[in-house]
Formats: C-alpha cells, structure tokens, sequence
C-alpha cells in the first residue's frame, strides 16, 4: 500500500456519511428532535471526551474494555463516551442540581465502543433518547416508551415491536430457586445471549431441583401478549416477582391510552447489557435487524452515585440501525435532488448571480454555474447536478 | 475532593450545553443547514476519529501538538479531528471520486484542538462549512464568500464583517523584497499573531534596506475599502502580486452581484493559521469576539495530496462563536417554553393522556402529569415546568 493508498483510509468501526445517506441523517434526527420538543424534553449537549471513571460508574467495569481511551495533559485517563445516561446523570446532579423535578432531558449525540464490527454496529454511532428523572411511578414508564415508539414512527420507521421486561422478575424467582449471586449471574449473562443451551447446562452445573431447572427453563420463553403475565404469576410466589407483574400491568394499561399498546409484547426475558437497570426494561426490535433498534428502562440508583438520589428511566434510540432497519424496509436515502441549474452565457454572470438569489429566497435549492458556458453545456450540467430545472441566462 | 465532587467534573476545555443553549444550537444548526441546502451543498459526515497522518497532511505538522491522540487495537496512532476541510478531501478522493465536479460539500461536526480554554474557544466545538471543488474561477470563491455571509445572517447574527485577502500577494511581496524562506516565514508567523512590535524587529534583524522596512511593516494595515487595492497595487511591481490583486478585484464584483459586497472589506494582512491557503482567504468578525467567527480561502494543492489534483475553495464557521456573539448583541438563548401542561385528578389519567396526545397532534408542545393530584397543584407544577397553559382533568 502506497502512502495515498493510505490516506484514503479511515479507523476500523468508522464510517463516512455520503450525501443521500447523511440528508437521510439529519431528517430522522429533525424528526426525532421534534418529537423530544413536542412531549416536552429539552435537548442537552455533553462533552465527547469524559472521564473514564466517571463514565464507568453507571455500566460499571464491565464495558471499560470497549471504551476508546485517552490521556489528559495532567495524564489522568479520558474516554470517549460510550452512552449518554451517565454524563446526563452527571449534568443533572451538577448544573441542573436546582432544577425542579421531574426533569425531561433528551440528546442526540455520537457514542463510541469497540465492537466487532459489521451493518448496524460501528465503533462510532448515533444515539437519540431521552432522560426522565424524579418519578418512580409507572407513569413515568409509560411515557417513554410511548415517546419510544411514537419517535420512531416519526422517524420514518413502520414495522417494529417492543418487548417489554422487568428486572425484578427475574431477580426475585432466581432468588426464590435459591441461587446465590455468582449462578444468578451465570443465568442473566446467558439470558442476555438467548442462550439457551448454555442456560440448560448452567441449570444442570447448579444442580437444581428438577422443578427450578425447570422454571429456568421457562423464563427466556416468556414471550407474548398480555395472557403471558398470568402464566408469569403461576411460575412464582415471591412477593417481588408479583409486584414486578404489577408493575406492568400498569404500564401496559397507561400504553393502552396512548394508543400504543398494539406495538407491545411481554418478554420477561429482556435483560439489558448495562448494569444499572432496577425495573421495567424494553427494548424495540425491527425484521431483519439483529439487534435491538432502541433500550431502555428504569435505573432509580444510578444518580445517587452522583450524590443526587432520585429515581429515573429513559430510552436510548440507534439512529444508524434506525436507517438501517428503514433501508430494508425500502425506506432507505435517496439522491438529494436540486430544484434549479442557472447556467449563462459570457457576460451574464451578474444576471445569473441575481437570479439565483432570487430563487434561493422563494425557497428553492439553486446551483449556479462557475463559468459561462453554451446553453447546450448548461443543460448538461444541470443534468449532471441533478437539477430538476434550468435557468438560463444567455 | 471526594469521589461525588469529582464524579461531577468534566475535562478541561469541554463543557455542558444546557436546555436553553442546547436548543439556541439546534435551531443555528438548522438555519446552517438550510443554508448550506438552498445553495446546493449536500452534507456529508465523516469519522470523529482518524488516522493523525490523514488530518496532518493537509495543516502540516505544525498543528499535532494540538491534536488529541489515541491508539487503535494495532497501536497506530488515532487523532480526533482538528477541522473537516481535510477528512472532506480524504473522502473526495476516495469514495467520492467519480462524483462529477464541480463538488458541493458540506458539514455541521465537532472537532478537537487542545487550546488554552475561554469563552468561545474551547477544546471541544462545533463548525459548520463548505467545500468547493473543481473550480479555479473567482465565480467559486465569490460564492462560498457570499454563502458564508448569508449563512450567518440566517443564523441569526446582524452586525459582522468579512476581511478579505489573497495569501499570494503576501508572499509575492517577500519574494520581490528578497527575503528567503524563513524570512518569509518569520514575517508570515508575526502577521499572523498581528504582532507589529515583532514584525519592526524581525524587519531590523533582516537587516532590509530601508524601503523594504517600510513596505513590510505597511502590509499589515492594508486594511480598507476597495480604493485599497490602488494603494496595495503601488508597494509592488511582482507580475504574481499584481495577479493577486486583479483576483481580488473580479471577487469583490461577484460579492456586489450578490448583495452582500457592503459586508466585506479587504485586509492585505489575513493570513489563516492552516498552512494550504493557495490563493484569496477570509475571516469574519464580530464585534467584541477576539477571534474570527468564521474563516477559509482557496487550498488548490490539498487534494493532490490525496491523489486526486483539483482546485478548491471554502470556509469554517465556528457555532458556538457565533451563539456567543449572538449573545454579546443581546440575541443569546432564551429558556425554552412549553404550550400546555396537562394534570389531573384521580382516576382521570387515561383521559389526560389521551388529550395531551391530541394536542401533541395539533403540534403543541406538551407536558404531563404523571401522577393525580388537585387543580392547584397543577397551576403550580404548570408555572415550575414553564408551562403557558394548563388544561386540568378533574
């Protein structure tokens, strides 16, 4: 490889933008802000560059090793963010510490993590969601996942369903099959994975009854319409586990009002990667996209980390796998087309200029010719510029 | 310090946009971006993140030590990136190479310089321009001048002016009065920095001939209307000088075609800090900022750097410079308002939640209640949220 061979490359994980796809780009994110702006969320803006201790204090050490790492001037070690809930658990208990609560915060930023690589999943991508802090009530729940759903409607995006979980649920019958910390890890990680065989094995290493074996068995399975929560009941007697049902149930009947209900199923599989989450978790799938569109859920201890306690939940939206997921739908970005070429002949430049202002100021999107040129070149031109009309001045 | 005031530090030179700021630096980037569309411009988005050689290419290596560094998987050094005018001639010698010139590119991106922080130069901040490649003629710089004049009017800023200049005329100037190589470059370096105490010395150590002292130190104040260029015309009797200021000329008369001449003034002593100027450049002031607010010129040579020989022409506007300025003419940002709160009594949720959905429908901004509570709770939660309007479901 030459050295301009070399200068035309760019880091693994990183994409260019071409122009149909980055018009495609800014119209879902002015439709996502502009769903944010209509339920009330005010956009903020993070730094790119965080600390990493401060970063990993919400996901935890475990996401540390995909974080893009740098050193500060004072050698104190940086990291580009790898999400956003954090740095705005950060910024609501710091600058906004005085704000009234509850607190509606929403981004749209670039969030980075060393991933393998493929359609959908880049080291450097595109995050959209929202924060709502200072309400535990299922209210709150309800809210963004109906924001969820409605913004990716708004954003171009027809078929797509959540799945709707609760960390609780899980937690409490593990606890209740009696496995300690370690064997509920084993189970959630290979949850997280759907990986049911390794589920299987992990049962039979535990060496549980016949009947908890069992009912492990049956949680990633736990899949379906609202009749699904009564076979959930059945699985448990723990207090917990019931109260977590409880909990979406409530939820299930506020997305009802909100006219979103026939998007939703249950799945109390649903375990997210970060380690934060503290109730309902969902997160929203489209066909032909091998993970998740959008996540979230609720995280009520994350911000008392950062000294202000206060119960929480959001969504985070993949604006590249949203794209993605519109492409195969045959929704995908078109060629930006112009509306007018304004070629002319030699001595007409002023004329030309004027006109295209002119244009320009009836809203209309107007190239104008760098030279003279023959009326022949200018229809050319136009051609090659996708123009839809030429003016010419001859 | 404990760990809680630390977790809520962040970097040197990055900082929180609030709600009001954030929402200011959505609708600039909006009008930006209009802009940028009605003159043919199609975005493009490149990675944050490259290879340091690419970005040096095209600025030298003068500019590393302000560059943030890391390394990928392999150890190759990564940088983030300092400007886009390079990654954009990265990606039109590469995946744009068959696009049919002339090219209209642009951008709204961060980018990274470790600078001594202060308002309205951070580390981390946030530019919009354009490119335009392909084309030699005056016609091309004329109209990425008048773009960016119009592109800040859009944005919402009155009271600038641009300084017009011609990077050869400086420099066909030396070369006449016979200073070498780092001659020209030590008296580059001073005009530069606007240091005319530094400028008298380095005269002196030349040891110049009295006539050539003078001219020198005359170069800087070439700052004026177009009766300039008559005076500029006289320190010289170089064919490239002469060439530089009949360049000016026929730009000045397309700037006048395009209703935005009264903006500009010429000043002989711009010389930009990236060293690929290859022909006119500006910058725009405002008053009360102590930095350009925008800046660019004509770099004919940075593409064949990258394999693909085209002239090209373009400018930078720093966003959060200009919302400064903005805010120093008293246009700053303004808290964002909502249209209607929605509250309501026990019982009536649904209800409540089905007509803030309606109104949401109908384009109001809407926030609601998330849980029951008396018509005067409402009025106040109403006011807390910066509500106009309340509508209660008793």
């Amino acid at each position: 490889m030459n050295n301009q061979e070399a200068a035309l490359k760019i880091p693994y994980g990183t994409r260019d933008y071409l122009p149909a796809e980055a018009a495609d780009k800014r119209r879902v994110e002015s439709a996502i802000a502009a769903a944010f702006a209509a339920w009330g969320y005010d956009e903020v803006v993070t730094p790119t560059i965080e600390y990493l201790d401060n970063l990993t204090m919400g996901s935890g050490a475990a996401l540390e090793p995909h974080m893009f790492k740098l050193f500060d001037k004072d050698n104190r070690t940086l990291a580009l963010r790898h999400e956003m809930t954090t740095p705005i658990a950060r910024l609501a208990a710091s600058r906004l510490k005085d704000a009234s609560l509850p607190l509606r915060l929403s981004y749209i930023s670039d969030v980075y993590r060393y991933e393998q690589a493929q359609a959908g999943r880049q080291c450097e991508f595109f995050q959209a969601g929202v924060e709502l802090m200072g309400s535990d009530n299922a209210a709150a729940d309800a809210e963004v996942i109906a924001l969820a759903i409605r913004t990716i409607v708004a954003a171009g995006l027809d078929d797509f369903t959540v799945c709707l979980g609760q960390v609780n649920y899980i937690r409490a019958v593990l606890r209740e099959l009696g496995l300690d910390d370690e064997g509920r890890r084993l189970v959630e990680k290979a949850m997280e994975k759907h990986d049911l065989v390794g589920l299987e094995k992990i049962a039979r290493e535990l060496e549980l009854p016949e009947t908890a074996a069992e009912i492990i068995m049956e949680l990633p399975v736990l899949h379906g319409g609202p009749e699904l929560l009564a076979k959930a009941e059945t699985l448990t007697g723990s207090e917990d586990a019931q109260a977590a049902i409880s909990n979406l149930k409530n939820i299930y009947a506020l997305l009802d009002d909100y006219g979103v209900a026939d998007r939703v199923v249950f799945d109390l599989g649903v375990i997210r990667d970060f380690g934060y989450y503290t109730g309902m978790v969902f997160e929203a799938y489209a066909p032909g996209l091998g993970f998740p569109l959008a996540g979230g859920g609720r995280y009520d201890n994350l911000l008392s980390d950062f000294g202000r306690p206060c119960p929480a939940t959001g969504f985070a939206l993949g604006i590249d796998r949203l794209m993605l997921a519109k492409e195969r739908q045959g929704q995908g970005a078109v060629r930006v087309a112009r509306d007018v070429y304004v070629g002319y002949g030699t001595g007409n430049s002023s004329e030309a200029i004027r006109k295209a202002m002119e244009l320009r100021a009836e809203g209309k999107t107007v190239l104008t010719g760098l030279s003279s040129e023959t009326r022949a070149e200018a229809e050319a031109e136009a051609k090659a510029q996708l123009a839809a009309e030429l003016v010419y001045i001859g």
